[in-house]
């Protein structure tokens, strides 16, 4: 396999996983609003459940080909730990933010709604920046230090945990609040929110790289 | 074990595991329904429970004798890559349709309903198709691309994100759609609307193995 | 380990697993009702992650020690395969039972209930039997056929399954008929339902037994 | 890896791990209760799906650092055994109770709430003691019988299970008790209420040592 051939299979795994998670996280939302009443807890742990399914499996599935970051800030931090070639930075990104448009799109599509459309679910505050710091700060703990082979399983979990335990509900990826941007529905988050989303996850990150350095190599320190 | 011998175990499994799974889904249905109390919200997530939790047992109990497929377009997949002889995809998709049928009886005869009935819910529509088609696509792709030994755990997890994430709730299996046919309950389909189904699944089984191509091996591709 | 002292500790294993499961059971089906308002399927659902919770942690704990059966049925299975030595099947049925109208006790004091009640929960007719015997005949598949290392999780899984596409919420154990008996509450069986089940489970036990035959090794048969 | 490095670590680990289990099961139990709309059944739920997810990845990404006891019982329990030494005991002990009150404050500061505040929420009585005594009991028995590589997913479904069979929603650990204190919200205990669970919690620990014991090796005994 040569990089001419790997690139474009490395781009396509980041894209198809990107759009596939946000069809996840906005379709199970759409459909999960439509059939709960009124009762949020109902529909968040609806939400929850396919998002937790579809993760592990997108993980698991495309893993082995890209890496299954699927979120700019974790090829941030792999590139910075030198995980991820420096060129492949930019691209990884780029497919990454496109997946998600597309992704928001598709679900669209399934529900029969209008394609296009932009969230007006305002998501600001204190509360909520410190919640996205702490949530991508312990997605990045989680992917550094998981066991071999546990990765996936974990990284599932550990969302299906922070989408109720911030007060955020964890979007923890700035591809994932670019794409619900796109979305006027259960898991959309209007535009004018997303930079303060993107700094704290950015933040965040920062920080649970630091974490992760100050806990020491995996191995029983004493 | 001689082929003679062999022969009737696979298809004893494939006819017994598609029961199965009919019962599961559509006798979790029925419970789900009678329980909700009119919210949809619960009765879906306690069906996609059930399924998640049969469908990974089913796979896991019977993979090991005849690939537990239970699905004719994983049958006709397999066939296409040469992973199951061309005798034995008429005889699968025969027991697979036969067992699908005698699930959905099952289910009626435990929660005391009258056994042959016919569904009255229609399900159609582009965004029911494209919904159909992506479901069945991202079927092959956990199918042909999962782990060693995770096979099972990971079509279970799939299944039960597909279940929100698209709009069709994803049957994804042209037997599934035949055997809810059978029944008017809370799994239903109309008889009117299963061609279509069916048409949108073939049609994601072949995009899922495009795309399973256009991804290359399942090791890391750089 | 002689004899002597093994013996002690595969009953203590067999009667306390078997009390535990029950008080999951039992005890969680009180709490859930409790708080459901009214929502049995709410109630259920919470009924039915908690015993599949237990009984996984309980399998995978005591079944070193005894094989955990907590299930006369499963113990009656394992003496006709020459699994159990024959000189056991009495005592641990023995055990079962035992433990299983402590567990329901067990429950009843923790939740400041009167200890000592009995159901009045009428569980009978054509579907509830046949449901038994299916469940039943599905637990000894799965146990029978589990891969190795599988067998807790998949138990758990299956009869987390089997509480929703059983019309009977999957008993599946003539202990745990016995002990529920003991328990005026949701997860309840009035003493007069008792023996219908536990013959509607004794016929499944066969019957699973026959078709894990029909089935033959778990290696692939072609 | 020196003594003198490594003992921060451990720490700094032990500290971390109960400061976010305490911002999961507190944190999760606001946003529960938020959405809920007042039934208490989906509120637990939700608040048992976190718990069970953030536990698992804490144990997993924090066990090989400091054993992930998060837990005074569990540190009393480990030392009595041997496998923390006994000059470990008292600060595990404190940073646990450190950490238990920052991971209630950081919660707060997710929800835009009061950092500093008591729980109103009187615990106690004869059945809630009983509960956290067999709560802890069960604990032990599931740290100490764990097959290798299974004690994070068997102690997260223990949790999840004993938050609905025990009447007091199984705190089962005096640190958790005491950061529950700091929050008058869905998760919490009023102070005056501490004393009984953690006396329980403690006499749980010594049985489930004793029940350990008398059990005997992992082993089969026959």
């Amino acid at each position: 396999m040569t990089a001419v051939n790997g690139l474009p299979r490395q781009l396509l795994a980041e894209g198809l996983g990107t759009a596939l998670l946000l069809a996840v996280v906005i379709g199970s939302g759409i459909m999960a609003e439509r059939l709960a009443g009124g009762n949020m807890a109902i529909a968040l742990l609806a939400n929850t459940l396919a998002t937790v399914g579809g993760l592990y499996i997108l993980i698991e599935v495309l893993g082995p080909v890209s890496g299954a970051h699927f979120n700019p800030a974790v090829s941030l931090a792999m590139a910075w730990r030198g995980e991820l070639p420096g060129s492949l930075v930019a691209p990884y990104i780029g497919v990454q933010l496109l997946g998600a448009m597309l992704g928001a799109w598709l679900a669209h599509a399934m529900f029969d709604m209008s394609i296009l459309q932009f969230s007006t679910r305002l998501r600001s505050g204190t509360g909520q920046w410190i919640a996205e710091a702490v949530a991508t700060a312990g997605l990045l703990l989680v992917i550094l230090r998981a066991p071999p082979g546990r990765v996936a399983a974990m990284v599932a979990c550990y969302i299906g945990a922070a989408y109720w335990f911030t007060a955020s509900t964890s979007f923890a990826n700035p591809a994932a609040a670019f794409g619900r941007m796109f979305s006027d529905s259960f898991a959309g988050i209007a535009p004018s929110s997303v930079p303060g989303f993107v700094l704290a996850e950015l933040a965040g990150a920062a920080l649970g790289l630091g974490l992760h350095k100050a806990l020491g190599h995996r191995q029983p320190a004493a």
